[in-house]
């Protein structure tokens, strides 16, 4: 099965280790045996973690992008409702939903269901609201890890200043010949990863240094300063 | 303490990767330090998933079998109660379940009361629903993992075709001389295995794929497939 | 930051591997990148598993102990109320707590405020309500496990004995040249440990077993044996 999904995640952190924005969002093409993405895309948004609800639409978007580019057989979406179909999901279906989450995806339902529909009619296949199920998501979500490690170190190189870059849930970030690799740390994931390539050279202008966000188990943080002279 | 327990697991998989069918059930003799079956008793079932809820009292029938050739001093059940005696479980206990399965226990429970006293008046000892909490079921559940393998890897040779196991939850399945063992992934379990010895040879018959089940985070499944020529 | 902690933990087990007494409590001192303690205090207690529910007082006396030696920035206490100011926590932040555990939080909570006034007063920082959130309550817990080791090893010697510890959740004990250290077994802690140094040499009068707590997955356990002839 081809997979496409997507993901949001790792956000620059206060002094305090709480998370201020958002970094990256991608999308993500995955195959058997479901390890690591064969194909991706990827922005950095720097986006408010205040507004971070309204992200999953941009997610989607981007797997319209994908799609645009790739065959594929379903749709993966970081929404968490047993792997129900988008296009489908009613406001009933929302009952089991904290009425503080329930308002935010009423606003945005209209939205997701629109282009699940589009999705549908152009490309035949559905979207699925399966989230914390999907490998894929995992995928999508170390992937976006690996690119914002890139987009937070050209923000320190430009800004000539140390970024403090709080990592998905459980992961860690290795730096390889012509990128990063994000592997998982989760139990039984081992061998899940996400990497993105540095086509730009930043990583060779900043150092980094991995340390655990003490006020949350089982996410850690990077910090990358710049080095001196780097611009 | 002699542990005796039981469970059933692995599934056959469709192009989906749902489960369609449980391949097998075990019941399991542990002790000290609790990390392997010192013995085992095995059935291939092939049972339909609609039906799983009924598996529990063929498992606890196969603790009876295990009973007649071997001491124990408790029984463990794969029903998470907090470790309640079988024996006085009441449906007032079952208030926190779910209708729907409170439904399924209400039906079996007259059969798992009766073997559990049976139990107590031949061999003098406790069945306790102690489900998730239980080290010697886990045990269980990985030893069926094995089996299963076996027992889908005849399957595979005996229809010509190639089959997909959905492996238990967060564990692996390796190869050894004459059989597979079945680690778990779980944290905190790195010394926990199931194991199956491989008596008819089958495992020369067929050749494994790994991969992850790409909907449901955690399951590993093995594409088994028959080698050309072997009967 | 430097985040001041607290726990207690590890506890002698009965035959039937269910905790008696709990044996340790710590207050550690954690500093960036949040991996073992820096400093640490700590004290046997051997306390009925039945009043466990007040050594949270304990536990925040002893951080009080901890600051009149060195400065801090915050503490952080085991109770899971999502980092809510200990001084202004209310009974009615209570109101998803079971009504048994809040019972016994009611009991205790004028004297927690009471204490966490008094840090804010003398030391200017305040307590957080963090609990299960906190890399330094893990660690203090951890330590705590360290402890209760030598502690469990000197009673057994004392009186010529075997006892069973059950260790905190997922980890394992190292003995090294002068000391214990047990490291986290949880996914994406690996790097994370609790340390007791054996200045009494205890350790040399003892022999360990590890077994697995086959009623509580995730637990393992320590039979600890005093070796003949030692006093």
């Amino acid at each position: 099965m081809r997979i496409i999904s997507a993901d949001s995640g790792a956000a620059l952190l206060n002094e305090r280790y709480e998370a201020q924005s958002i970094v990256a969002v991608v999308s993500v093409l995955v195959e058997s045996p479901y390890r690591v993405a064969q194909k991706y895309v990827a922005e950095p948004i720097f986006s408010k973690v205040a507004n971070s609800h309204e992200l999953i639409v941009h997610e989607l978007e981007l797997c319209q992008t994908l799609l645009r580019e790739t065959k594929a057989d379903v749709v993966h979406l970081d929404m968490s409702f047993g792997g129900a179909l988008m296009e489908e999901l009613s406001p009933i279906q929302l009952s089991n939903v904290s009425s503080k989450a329930r308002g935010y995806i009423l606003k945005i339902l209209p939205k997701l269901r629109k282009i699940a529909a589009d999705i549908k009619r152009v490309y035949g296949i559905e979207v699925l609201a399966i989230g914390k199920d999907s490998v894929p998501v995992r995928i999508a979500e170390l992937t976006a890890g690996a690119c914002a490690i890139l987009y937070a170190a050209e923000k320190a190189v430009r800004e000539k200043q140390c970024v403090v870059l709080g990592m998905p849930s459980k992961c860690y970030a290795r730096r390889i010949e012509n990128g990063i690799v994000v592997h998982s740390l989760t139990s039984a994931e081992h061998d899940i990863v996400g990497s993105a390539a540095d086509s730009e050279g930043v990583l060779a202008k900043v150092t980094f240094s991995e340390l655990l966000n003490p006020c949350a188990r089982g996410f850690r943080a990077l910090e990358i300063t710049p080095k001196l002279g780097s611009t």
